[in-house]
């Protein structure tokens, strides 16, 4: 088991867990299982999230806001209550439109990069 | 690959998945990938789903409403916002409280027993 086990019987609320400001205008939130994490993420309008790519499976939603996202080359826009899958090693990045965002960023397996 | 894989560029939109009614009271959206998946489930108040377990490591997102979880032997209630963790083969059952639920079940891996 790696990263910090959370209790099985103990609900969590995204409202106490600290958020960590991660890069300017990004906070993230996490939520670390074994082989399962959800980051919740709150982005300021505008910002940018470079393209990059991991060897975790990923899966996005959009909980609030607008979010111009490339995958693999495709570029689509995207709102609330849309769900957004990343394969792995695929190339990914985002751009926020023109007011807050929240993404809840759901990761098989852990993303250890976040844990150091 | 298993399941329905999604096509990675394809945002998908909540109220565009269809929805199986599974029991009295509870219909499942699903979106599947390789080994992440996610579950909406729409629950009717008063709803119990049974206790249950799986290998299948877990997390829950309270989207609507309340609801009374049992997690290996222990109660909580939680709420809209709450998350919880059912590690894998952890005994896990849920009672809806007074009003309609809407729940997002994150497996790894995915449930090949719902895609039969």
């Amino acid at each position: 088991m790696t990263g910090a086990p959370i209790h099985a019987a103990l609900p969590r609320r995204w409202d106490d867990i600290p958020a960590q400001r991660i890069a300017d205008g990004i906070e993230r939130q996490m939520i670390v299982g074994q082989r399962l994490m959800i980051c919740r993420l709150t982005l300021g309008p505008h910002v940018d999230t470079p393209a990059h790519s991991h060897p975790h499976e990923q899966m996005t939603m959009v909980e609030k806001g607008r979010v111009r996202f490339t995958i693999g080359g495709h570029a689509r826009e995207a709102a609330a209550g849309d769900v957004l899958h990343v394969p792995s090693n695929v190339v990914h990045g985002a751009t926020m439109l023109d007011e807050e965002v929240v993404l809840i960023d759901i990761f098989t397996p852990i993303r250890e990069d976040f844990l150091a």
